[in-house]
């Protein structure tokens, strides 16, 4: 089916795209400055600002929060803790989600399938908290290169298994830069559908790509194919914003208003 | 089950490990000075050396030619003829199979599913020759971060469904740095059993990883559970040699004698 081109009312900016450059205090102010709809923040940089100020200076610029970046690593000591305080953060900044990147092996493990095992243990024990505090927990599947030391959990069909173990109040995050290869990625958006389906992170994956973690693409300058990628997710019955997220040492020395001024454009081609 | 340590009689040495030290002549003598059962070696190599005497040298020194690198590049023009070329070179040399790394998106593409029917067509198209030569032909899956620029079948499972589709005659290469992190790992190298399993290449992932093509990993510096693999695939059935295939600038910059030495020191780990 066609699609139309989306407006920046579906653009949600995560912080982490301008993040060198401005603190959360600009960053809100940019997003507002552009039209963008919404805003997805850093925990270290809402701690910067102070929770309630954060809160107080979204809300007064009119933004939604898409997701609050992040919970998860759970094979990492005081992760229980940790995800506690994510929970709250989420909950007192209305996110949409709390996006959760899981973690990979423990220090000096090679033990993958027990680090999975540690991941699922961790979703259980806190999604009765989420639900209690009304927060969505979303599983990011990040690219399986981030395996070992970022997220265990990386593809939409894992991650959908889980979902299914663990019941309501959990989804998935779909980011374009960390499934765009998975043969299986159609079907299993479909699959996940409008309850499973929490967030949407946009960029591109560029050729070559220079480093494992901080070489992403501005939208259109790599290979995915966005509109097809978004007929799909919204094709399952998604309604969200298109959150713009960046990891770029390009990026991050670009003057941040030229930054989001090229997202709006490139955006509504995607 | 506990598995044996395996011995050098076990091992093949993977050309590309060694490549930018030694020429194919000094390769494969290398590798009978060091007590290597087979070697994979790379055809432009083959090429530069001669394949009448590159088969030649390969039998004086007993070795067993574990496969042949490589066909594939089924989206880049003229891989027709290539790999009817490569599959008569794999047939005088009497490899074990013709390793395929399939190609990635063609010049200009964002269309991963159109890539991966040309790919699909491509595989139609040769094996019925590779079949007449007597050629095994294996699909390596490649890693997802390679799905772009070099192969864009990146999991065993996606290799097995063409597998099935295609009939006899071809496998898989299972190459643990491209696979290791899948979670259907297991799964679908039972699925693949004896018949599927043609070749089976091991190195190391290493964390940091600095590179996406060049930083592989000698076994043991890095975070795979090699024991844990090899009990899968020789459990499945394969009897094969484990071929070892290091892409490093590190290794690359060592005295290869020491290279194959530590190889087989290692090896004995894994």
């Amino acid at each position: 089916m066609p699609l139309t081109a989306p407006g920046a009312d579906r653009l949600s900016l995560n912080g982490a795209t301008v993040r060198k450059q401005w603190s959360l205090a600009q960053i809100i102010e940019g997003c507002a400055r552009h039209g963008f709809r919404g805003i997805s923040p850093w925990r270290d940089q809402v701690a910067a600002l102070g929770l309630a100020k954060a809160k107080a200076l979204i809300d007064q610029h009119g933004l939604v929060v898409s997701g609050l970046c992040r919970g998860g690593f759970f094979t990492k000591p005081g992760w229980l803790d940790d995800n506690r305080r994510a929970i709250e953060e989420a909950h007192v900044l209305g996110a949409q989600c709390l996006v959760l990147v899981v973690g990979g092996l423990a220090e000096g493990s090679r033990d993958l399938p027990r680090a999975r095992a540690e991941v699922r243990e961790g979703l259980a024990r806190i999604l009765p908290e989420a639900r209690q505090a009304g927060v969505p927990l979303a599983i990011e599947p990040l690219h399986p290169m981030q395996a070992a030391d970022r997220a265990c959990i990386n593809t939409l069909e894992h991650a959908l298994d889980l979902c299914d173990e663990l019941g309501d109040g959990i989804g998935v995050a779909v980011d374009a830069y960390h499934v765009w290869w998975d043969p299986k990625l159609e079907q299993q958006i479909r699959r996940a559908g409008k309850d499973r389906l929490l967030a949407y992170h946009i960029c591109d994956w560029l050729v070559p790509t220079r480093d494992l973690l901080n070489d992403r693409g501005m939208m259109g300058d790599g290979v995915i194919d966005l509109p097809r990628l978004r007929g799909w997710v919204e094709g399952a019955g998604y309604g969200g914003l298109h959150e713009v997220e960046i990891f770029s040492e390009y990026w991050w020395q670009r003057d941040p208003d030229e930054v989001l001024a090229i997202i709006k454009e490139r955006h509504a081609a995607t």
